[in-house]
Formats: C-alpha cells, structure tokens, sequence
C-alpha cells in the first residue's frame, strides 16, 4: 500500500520503485506525476470532472469554460473559487464557478445539455474516493500470472513491429495484449491512447476471451488512472507503460492488485506495485 | 482547402506540407494519422461520440462499453453494427450495439446517466460535419499575426526550459503562449494536455488577454482536433506542435484560418496550414 499524500496540491508524488535494467535490480525512489479529478462547479452543481495534475485549477475551469463555450471572455466570470470539503480540508480538488450575464442566463441550458467528461461517480474531492467507488464493481486481480523479466523488457519492440502506421505518421498510439511469453494476441493504434486499449479489450471481448488471465497489456505511451481502470475491468493483471505512469494510475493499480511497469525501454523498466509478477529480479 | 478524402476508414491520409529546415524549405507530401468522430449507439441511441482513428470501430465499441461496465461480457452483447447514413454511405462513423439479458435491461438507466464525451454537437458523421457545427459560433481567424521562422523554431527549447516537473516525472504535457517575439508569457504542465492548454488559456483570460491576438500557441506532444478547437475559441492564430498533428486537427486549422505547425524540432518543422504567417521561409 501506497502512502497517501495529504496536500493534493503537489504536482507530483514521490514513489518506491523497483528499478529492473540488464545487469541490476535496485530499490529506488522516483517521482510520479499527480492526476487527480478536478470538479467544475457552476452556481455550486456539478458540471464537468476532468482528471488533471493540480495547480492552475481555476486558470483550467476558466479555460476549459472557453473551450466548451459556456464563456465567451472574462466579462462572463464571476467568481471561481475552489470550495472545500468539511471533512477533507486539506483536498482542493472542487472549483466553483459563477457566471455573469448571458453566460448565467443560459445556465440551465447548459447543464441539461452538458454531460460529465467521466462517467464515474466520482465526487471531485481524491483519487482515492475514486478508487472506492470503482472497488464496489471489481475485485482485486489476484491469480497466478507471472512474466518473465527479460520477455516484459521485450514487448515494445515487439510492438514496434507491428505499429505499421505509426512509423508513417508519428502521431499514434499503440496498444498490445501479450501473452505471458511475449507472444502478441492482439493490437491497435489510435491517435487516443485509451482507444487503443478498449480496441484490444474489445477484440478478446469478441473471441471470449475476457477476463483476460495470463495477458500483458503495454501501451506506447504514459500510463492513466483510465487505462489502469480498464485493464482492471477486463482482468489483466499486468500493464506495462513504454512512458511514465501518473500517481492515480499507481495507487489504482495498487488498489487493484495489478503489476504496474513503466519506462519499459532500453531494455529495462520500473516496478511500481506488485512486484512479485516478475520473475527473475 | 484540404481535399475532404471519401473514404473514412483509412487510418492516416495525405496532405501537403511546407518543410522548414535549417537551410531547405520544401513543399512535400507526408501523412497524418486520421482522427474522427465516432458515434457509439446503445439501440439505436446515442451513448458517447470518441474521437479516434477509424479501424477496429467494433472493437473499440466493445472495448469501451466494457471500461464503462454498460457490459460485463461478452454474453450482454448482441449485435454491434456499423450503421451508415442514407446520404453519406461512405463514412463509416457510427456503430449501434444492441444489449442483452441484464444489459439491455439496465439500458435505460444507463442512458439516463451516461453522458457524452464531447459536448459538441457533432453528429457521428464525419469530421466535416462536426466542423461546420463549430463554425457557427466562431468565424475564421484573421489578423496580421506573423511569426519569424526561426522563432517559431526556437519555441520548444524555450518551454523546456519553464518545464521545471516534466523533466522530473517525465509524465506531463506542457502548453505555452508565446509573444510573436518569441517571449514566454505562460506555460502549465499537466497529465492531460488539453488541460495543459486550457490553463494556459485560462490564465490569460484572468488577465483580460483574449483574445489572444499576437501569440503563438505551443503543445509539447501532439495536435488533436480538440487543441486546435481549444485555440480558435480564443484566438490564437498560430498553432506549434512538437510532434504531428492528426488529420482533423489539420482540417479544422484550415478552415479556423490557424496557421499549424506540426514537428516543431531540431530546428525546423513542417508547416499545414496557413504559411504565409511564418516569415523568412
């Protein structure tokens, strides 16, 4: 189990990490960077929750306001306040907004037709409320999954050989569900990472294949609280990331008893949580 | 005007750039990774519209209706379908999914809470659709707006030099505004880079910026069409991305009358849209 930091308010957390490269293995710490949801209020109801890494949380409900045209210039903003909870005072994961004018005026148009970016039910205030709401629908991944390190250092470049549209374009995501001696199942790319993964999923979801035991999913890319979710959902117990993983995606995985990898490269790669699915460190 | 390509299901499409190089500016043939909008239907209703590259839309449906836990297996589903519009057979951009057993039951209840991903108005069709939507509430950008090009080229070194956690975590996105002189005037990092954006933004509508004539917007990772609709609403007539753009973030650029830049690096990048914004090329 993770320390839960108290401040949510640092832009990332410090972390211990197994760190696996050709010749050592070492305990390391490292720093991750923090994702939390952030709750856009407006006149106090729930309009949007955005996961994000804190600071300039009333800069992004401003920005984000302007981007989904509920304000068209500053004339529109009233106040826009973070609130905070009575029992978690320490959380500043709420911002409140107050509109002036035609942007008021069309308030409740614009919550009935607005639509929460996350279906989640989560209340804004931590990741870990978060993650207690997700504990109700799926269980911790448990089971006998191991993988050996030398075939987990391996999956990008196998991977890579299948990204034929990535070489061209440079601008996709890939994902690939492995077996656990690196034998690629399944893959695709999207230019939205977790696209890719649910096109994985759903491709074993098809050849019934889920819940996915004795599977690898590696992403091209950063590891989220999202990809972590679905890789839980769909039971795959090990999630390897070519790029960093955020601070949400590591205390999930911990929650959800998945071996989480990142920097898998060169080679080698961080342990996050569970380290005991890795042979050979 | 880009040519408007009929078929939807490629997973990347041609466009012509203008290479800028240290010492070679050429007009070039390159691809970009297709980004469009995908409608996911439960019984003919609309449930979510993702963003995504055409390909595997089955399974990305599936995918994602397991991550949302509308399914817990492959047994609540029934058909998932590509359904085509009477006027528009070509574009393949809607996929209806039909429930089963306490799925289906659960249906209504589901759509009830279930909320659309993107709140535009786009309607699945296709990412023409979706632009013309958006056109009625902002007009062209225009202006005298002009960059030097080796400003533009030096843009990215100097975000790095603001990005105090990035190089620490090695997990977040970094978004910057810049005067046309090349002067940082505001970055934010962030898990998720359009909140990267939206920050910078923001904080430049707290201070009575926008819209933001005289700036250039960098990204540190890609352009999707999201960023691009995020600086058309305020203004920004220059957009610089460190790695490419995908073809609807080109498209919607040329009809915003934005100048994109896609693979802003080693001193040069390619030009999308709009070059007569960059000088001395």
């Amino acid at each position: 189990m993770l320390p839960h930091q108290v401040d949510s308010r640092a832009p990332y957390r410090r972390v211990r990490v197994t760190r696996v490269g050709r010749a050592t293995v070492r305990s390391a710490e490292d720093v991750a960077a923090t994702e939390e949801p952030l709750e856009v209020r407006l006149h106090g109801r729930s309009f949007a929750v955005i996961m994000r890494t804190p600071g300039a949380d009333r800069e992004l409900a401003a920005g984000f306001l302007l981007s989904e045209s509920v304000i068209r210039s500053h004339d529109d903003l009233g106040a826009v306040e973070h609130c905070h909870h009575p029992e978690h005072p320490e959380v500043h994961n709420i911002v409140d907004v107050y509109l002036l004018g035609d942007a008021a005026a069309g308030l409740e148009a614009r919550l009935e037709q607005r639509r929460n970016i996350l279906t989640s039910s989560s209340c804004g205030l931590c990741g870990r409320v978060t993650i207690d709401s997700l504990r109700v629908c799926a269980s911790p991944l448990e089971g006998t999954d191991r993988i050996d390190w030398t075939v987990a250092a391996a999956l990008p470049g196998r991977l890579r050989e299948r990204q034929a549209v990535f070489d061209e374009t440079g601008g996709l995501h890939g994902a690939a569900l492995f077996t656990l001696d690196g034998e690629c199942e399944a893959s695709a790319e999207d230019v939205g990472r977790h696209n890719a993964v649910d096109k994985v999923i759903g491709a074993q979801l098809f050849a019934d294949r889920v819940p996915l035991t004795g599977r690898a999913l590696l992403v091209s890319g950063r590891a989220s609280f999202e990809i972590v979710q679905k890789a839980w959902l769909a039971g795959v117990a090990i999630v390897c990331a070519v790029s960093a993983p955020s601070s949400l995606a590591i205390e999930l995985a911990d929650e959800a008893g998945i071996t989480l990898l990142g920097f898998v490269r060169d080679g080698g790669f961080n342990i996050y949580t569970h380290p005991s699915r890795v042979l050979g460190v």
